[in-house]
């Protein structure tokens, strides 16, 4: 269309005269204009109007066009301030980003955070996987909503649990996972059954959803199911969330009489539970696989798990088990949301799972974090004799109790002004924290010798 | 742990005679499983114990030990009719993925979808962006929950409105920005404003969130602004969802007037605009980018665009452009759901955007959808001149009025019978569909001639 081409060259040209110029400033004639653009004066003139209509110049019949005034005047600037009383309180907190990340992590000595150092992640085998599949010009294409079978079926033979592809969801990882079921399966104002302390992203997944946690203590078996009842009873929950492995922050693990108590509370009271099955890959020691999810025989299990902890935070893939009904919504809930995830994702991950080089990551991820919380512990011990900590067996954590009297806070705020940034244990308490606890990550630094160095300048002095 | 593994395998290996064997059968002796499995009789008899406990064996004293009746029967069937019960109705329309898809696709000529076929996609520049992404070892770590610095300017510089990097959050795709912000914008029972027809993803997504889709009506200008004042004093909506340019299904781009007169309504109300601008790079024709968003002076537009159009599906990397108040909520409401996007797809939607084969891949592609506009509107005229199309200047679809009569439920099921999938037009009304329409993908098969003979197929005989 060489028409508006033309239009748009003697607007831009006329723009340029314009910014060259002062407000009040005359520009060329019309006659002048008509020969150095080499238009027509019909041309010149629309063009001329149409930046007079936008406030750009003023032409004074008589005298000629001039710059306005508005011309070169920055945007008035934006006024919001009504979506403040529109938005109202919302359920989202806003402050949840620095909340979940604890806070700047600027030290040199990260023990904070919920991921794998780079130099434990199998990026080798990443980088060969993901480069493959985004060769291959299907996998540009789009994927069922529930996910590429391959993976499904990785995931449901890897569950333990006697289920199929069909009860599989892959997920943008176990977050999206969680707030996925949480919007599917919770009515705005409901409560959820939590554990205290827990993980923090659960906490605002829950309140994101108008969800209410409300917690229930636990103790070195994990959940303490012989509250259970009285629990549901007066809040009504008819969900329970709950990491029966490796549990975060505290490392404990659910023995079988606990779940098998947790399975036979729940049984006939429509309950769902939502098992966060995120520390599967990330056992210190090699030890037969539990869940919840093989013991359930009414599908009131719904498992989360994901590759994110074990693998890298970019590969960015979770699965959700589910059976029943319930299936159905979350499916539809998930297409919804975000229709697939990117197939050249999924594709890395199956390639990664069914590679021999995946079992020997997990052989040396084991070793590594067994070696790094033996030294964590070591040093911990040496420099915070006062500070009690029961050795975990799975997770990238230590959750430690400080002596009487000290504060979360201020420890904190110590370790940071000597590059250590920890986390406070607050962060992980549904309700009244008591600044009793701190959360040390054994995983976010390069090497042993690093954490060792972080852990040794938590010391009082 | 040698002691486990030893006990494990025996238990295999018991396993495996009891699976040998018929329910009632006779175990080998004690004496011949000890010789035989070379164990102790203390190992044996605890593994024997454990099996009898799980009901596996029965072991009689004095006469041998025995397979169960129930070591061969199947698990119980899983018993979770409950949950039909405690999930109740629920806002998520189950069928909802059948019916973004419209049915089954299986023809040979693909008249449906929304999505550029596999021939019209940049494969290369995707596969060479991802494969760099991939072996770059920190891309594989964690992004900021708004999405990385270098793409959101990008996404910044090329909205056309005056906005900066930090207006700009990443999501994964269209689907998932407009999802979020009805989450994150409404309140469950809400009423959202939307042009009738409207993409049937929004309508999902408004429900999903538990928000009431309130219909305007269209005309060749757009979005009907002469009944919005009364539309929002009755319902009460305080968001409207729109798409200004190239509509879908019905291509019509809302005039100037049309749009200065919607932003004027909506002045002062308290009400957020939902631009949805799918089609930012599916214009036919070289026109000047026009936008809601550059004329907006209250933040109270919210605009949503997305690569998954232009790119491909599986580059499911989208934008939300918002300034004022509502950003820290998106912000927050994004992290909780899922912390942030892989950063080797926004990595790869990066080097995509800034590349000169990413202006090649536009200018090719904007000339090979106006040829398959022109040869579909061509070829429909001459089979079905009973029917009338406006050609559209923009995005993937022809929208078709039938000829009076005509019911679209049927032309659809005779389009399938003849190998081509069109789509029902209802599927697009948020109320009262009256089967006058269908929906016609120009750019859904590999090449024009496929989708000349799909269009030929649509021949009333």
């Amino acid at each position: 269309m060489p028409a508006t081409t033309a239009a748009e060259q003697v607007r831009t040209e006329l723009l340029r005269l314009i910014a060259e110029r002062s407000p009040g400033d005359r520009l060329p004639s019309s006659r002048q204009l008509v020969e150095r653009l080499r238009i027509s004066p019909l041309t010149l003139s629309t063009a001329l109007s149409r930046l007079a209509a936008e406030g750009l110049v003023i032409t004074q019949p008589g005298s000629g066009t001039f710059v306005a005034r508005t011309a070169h005047s920055p945007a008035p600037p934006l006024d919001a301030d009504w979506q403040t009383v529109v938005l109202g309180e919302g359920s989202v907190d806003l402050d949840v980003r620095d909340r979940l990340r604890g806070g700047p992590s600027a030290g040199r000595f990260a023990l904070d955070g919920g991921y794998l150092h780079d130099a434990l992640r199998p990026n080798g085998l990443l980088a060969g996987a993901l480069g493959r599949a985004a060769r291959r010009p299907e996998a540009w294409g789009r994927a069922p909503a529930a996910g590429v079978r391959p993976l499904r079926e990785l995931a449901a033979a890897d569950s333990g649990a006697d289920v199929q592809a069909e009860d599989v969801i892959v997920t943008s990882g176990g977050q999206n996972a969680l707030s996925l079921i949480l919007r599917s399966v919770g009515t705005p104002g409901d409560a959820v059954v939590v554990e205290s302390p827990t993980y923090p992203g659960a906490l605002a997944a829950i309140r994101a959803a108008g969800l209410r946690p409300i917690p229930v203590p636990l103790d070195e078996q994990g959940m303490r199911v012989d509250v259970i009842d009285e629990i549901l009873a007066r809040s009504g929950a008819r969900i329970v969330y709950c990491q029966p492995n490796h549990h975060n922050p505290t490392g404990i693990t659910m023995s079988a009489q606990r779940r098998a108590a947790l399975l036979a509370a729940l049984d006939g009271r429509g309950v769902f539970v939502i098992e966060d099955d995120f520390a599967r890959f990330l056992g210190h020691d090699p030890e037969p696989r539990t869940s919840l999810l093989s013991d359930d025989r009414t599908g009131c299990v719904i498992q989360v798990t994901s590759l994110t902890k074990p693998a890298a935070p970019s590969l960015r893939i979770g699965a959700i088990v589910a059976r029943g009904p319930v299936m159905s919504r979350l499916q539809a809930a998930r297409y919804v949301d975000d229709f697939f995830v990117s197939v050249p994702l999924q594709e890395s991950a199956v390639e990664l799972l069914a590679s021999p080089g995946w079992q020997r990551h997990r052989k040396a991820l084991a070793k590594a974090l067994a070696e790094r919380r033996s030294a964590a512990v070591r040093q911990l011990a040496t420099v915070r004799p006062e500070w009690t900590v029961t050795p975990p067996r799975g997770g990238l954590h230590l959750w430690a109790r400080l002596a009487e009297g000290e504060r979360s806070a201020q420890v904190v705020e110590a370790a940071l002004s000597r590059e250590v940034s920890i986390a406070d244990g607050d962060r992980f308490f549904p309700a009244e924290p008591g600044g009793a606890f701190v959360r040390i990550a054994i995983a976010a630094t390069p090497d042993v010798a690093t954490l060792e160095e972080g852990v040794r300048r938590l010391a009082s002095r």
